[in-house]
């Protein structure tokens, strides 16, 4: 069945390509001529509406307020921070001019600034020093600010949603009294990620710290949670770093204690960003197109009346009006179903490929036929495979139904997932065998990620770079026991995940 | 009473001091050491938000989609519509470095762009450019996007949230097939902002469109609504362009008639910014600090429980405790009434004025003394007058006192406007007295709005220069006699409010 395969290639054909049809056929974002950014077209942004809101709630409930900062850094506050300018100074868009004047009927930038300012491609920098200003006392601590904002890192790379010039994110910035303070922040903060994205985008995750060669500039430790692609590579999902007292000492962030003296604040940042959406599309996708979780879904049913025949159109067009109706009244994730009828000029057989590639949840269709045997044709996403089903039992019926697709969304990603984390892997040799480009014509066992022992060298990270590896992260669940590193052979307890990534 | 005076300088005395000084004693905002830029602090981000989503809702209720576009402006991009580059080039802040390196141990831009990019002043280019290619046929039409961003405007001289070189808003770009839909759009969202800025924020506003000279730079016509603040100045609240066939020519937007021929698309953008707290604040408060009309109030009660008898302090704290129950369970626009227990450490009055000055409707106190006369101690962001009211009674009460509070609030501003808007000003010399500083010792008659006859004639704006006044706007409700221009002496049918302003 030729029209079963609406994206044009398929994931086995070219996976990069695959991706980005999957967002051209859905309408969900496009590549702008502004070099390395993208548009977020209204199928996309309503996604990203969903996750911002639930994740928006979760940092109020955890008693964060949210602020705004200057998109704009002065060079010397990101001079502050040593390795923190270095790991950004290569990918900083720097205002060197505030002003355009027409120059030999050319347009150029006039007005230099005396001082360049850089585009935040994150706000340590422009928050430390408020924060320097707003603490003085323990009393202030814990102070606990998120923003949502859009950021700016260089790419010369850029792939939509995963890696863009400018994106949008939340950044969550806090300072603490005590060490123990800050890392239990920090461990929450991924802990609310974890659950975002397992629960709503039906994404398993691994989380763990990162290696120090892969650690935020400028943090202590970098936690990070990690998913796997359908093409069996990583995609850090977000990260929540510990920054100890460095952001302190550089922003002079210090309180008086109850005891009188004076100390440096713990802090914290973390961040997730649209890359979340590219995260989303990778782990579901199929070769028809985009597939939602339904907490996600800008819609969890469409209804689609046929009407073919002209003398029966407005009967059939009652019946549909008549099951949104009904499906306004149930109730699926705390919030009524979200249902669409299509009513739009054109083919039934059209619209429902339209929809199927813009990844909607659950699609009824209504013929004349239909209304006769008071019955619809309902379909689901994963399955695409159309059932009757008794007109008066569809709406009452869908709430299980998005719930069990939510589920079975999430099993399915995780059984993928546990199914290609090696843990055979025991020499350099072997990983060297499993990753490299040679083993493609092997498609059973190329691939994914491999769950292996670390003796914890850093030096040892720059041999995997030939692979084109990276150690996603030392996972929480280390097994404690002992082994021989797969990269040195020497004795190690760490275990560590390695993989290709996004 | 001394304590009653909160703010200083008071409103009399400074007012632009006045103005800085609510805002930092209600720890809304504060200007960064970033040049132009503000930090919107918890307080001030929570009214924000209450304005976002409200708004939101309206532009979605009228069929708008949101979208995000890019925060870059390609100068090609900028140059297509020449009015529109002309008008913004003196403020636009331009991109033209994309990495740092050190050189001779000093921080420098590197990686010169071939083409500098400009930080999107407004975005009808990058939109347009967008448009362009998403609209081919009539069935695209209309199309309704908005979003949601910061944007860039160099500022020389910044003001805390009403002139800040870097502002958030949002901005509503549309695309119609006929010039009398696109009309009715732009009518249609300057409708829905004086909804939202005289119910929720309680500011009355004079709709009207801007004369030649105060047009957004590329409309065929900008339409106004101005608010009056308590220094008889204006505020242009929020502006709606209608762009004619301007943008889609500059752009080419051009779209397929059903008849088989193709035309350029109608377009309008509209847009409300940051600056609508500004005008919040300089409508209503007072020299006790910020008043929040209770739709925007973080908080609508702020319960202050009075702890001074250490051995009663469980019984008050489970007294307030109960009172915050009982008030969650009122509805107050539509959603939970917003209380809030300081059980902080501190003294009371201490407290109550800090409520204060952040502008809280309602505060209650309960102490001992009212925990054994089931009473508590009410009082009212306006009058500040504490009135005794039995514990049971004030929950329910208070939905209709805060009702009540919000459409004073409008009462009282519409009031004062009403006073300062002048009709009995007919000639330049008597508008150049009403106008210029020498009058400044009689407050009763300096400054408010002059509603006056103009002949049209755009070369007068220039006089009106030397008295730092404009046009503020052509009001809709034209009275359509015959008289004199007010500035020139020539026949008018116009009728104009001349204004200073924000």
């Amino acid at each position: 069945m030729a029209e079963k395969c609406a994206i044009n290639p398929t994931r086995e054909e070219d996976y990069a390509e695959w991706y980005q049809q999957v967002i051209k056929a859905a309408d969900m974002a496009e590549n702008s001529p502004v070099r390395g950014c993208m548009v977020i077209k209204p199928w996309g942004w309503a996604i990203w509406e969903f996750i911002r809101d639930q994740l928006d709630s979760r940092i109020k409930a955890t008693g964060h307020q949210n602020a705004y900062f200057p998109l704009f850094v002065p060079l010397s506050f990101l001079q502050k921070e040593a390795s923190h300018v270095e790991g950004f100074a290569k990918e900083c868009a720097v205002v060197t001019h505030v002003r355009l004047e027409v120059k030999d009927k050319k347009l150029v930038p006039a007005a230099e600034l005396e001082e360049p300012l850089v585009i935040r491609p994150t706000s340590e920098a422009v928050i430390g020093e408020a924060f320097s200003r707003w603490i003085s006392s323990w009393r202030d601590l814990p102070l606990l600010i998120n923003q949502w904002a859009n950021v700016v890192r260089w790419e010369m790379r850029p792939r939509i949603f995963i890696r863009t010039s400018e994106f949008l994110w939340q950044e969550g910035h806090t300072a603490h009294a005590t060490e123990e303070e800050a890392w239990k922040e920090a461990k929450l903060m991924l802990e609310e990620y974890r659950k975002l994205t397992e629960e709503m985008l039906a994404i398993p995750v691994i989380l763990g710290s990162k290696s120090p060669g892969e650690r935020f500039p400028g943090a202590v430790d970098t936690m990070t949670f990690e998913c796997m692609t359908q093409d069996r590579k990583a995609i850090q999902c977000g990260t929540s770093h510990y920054l100890g007292q460095n952001f302190a000492k550089a922003f002079s962030i210090r309180f008086n204690t109850p005891q009188g003296g004076t100390e440096y604040a713990y802090t914290t940042s973390w961040g997730v960003t649209t890359r979340l959406i590219g995260a989303m599309i990778m782990a579901h996708s199929d070769d028809n197109g985009l597939c939602l979780p339904p907490k996600v879904a800008p819609y969890h049913v469409v209804i689609i009346p046929v009407l073919t025949k002209e003398e029966r159109r407005e009967e059939v067009l009652a019946a549909a009006r008549k099951l949104e109706k009904a499906l306004q009244q149930e109730v699926f994730d705390g919030k009524p179903v979200r249902v669409h009828v299509d009513d739009k000029e054109g083919r039934a057989g059209e619209k429902n490929w339209a929809w199927i590639k813009k990844g909607v949840p659950i699609r009824i269709e209504i013929g004349a036929r239909e209304v006769d045997a008071s019955t619809c044709v309902a379909s689901l996403r994963d399955s695409l495979e159309k059932t009757v089903i008794p007109l008066g039992g569809i709406a009452s019926k869908t709430p299980s139904l998005l719930a069990d697709l939510q589920e079975r969304m999430f099993q399915k990603a995780l059984q993928f997932r546990n199914q290609h984390i090696h843990t055979d892997i025991t020499t350099f040799e072997q990983m060297k065998a499993f990753f490299t480009p040679e083993c493609e014509e092997k498609p059973e066992i190329h691939g994914g990620f491999v769950r292996a022992k670390w003796c914890g060298d850093t030096a040892t990270e720059d041999l995997l770079k030939e692979l084109k590896v990276t150690i996603r992260c030392l996972p929480f669940d280390q097994s404690g026991t002992e082994g021989k590193c797969v990269i040195t052979g020497r004795p190690a307890t760490l275990d560590a995940i390695f993989a290709k990534s996004y």
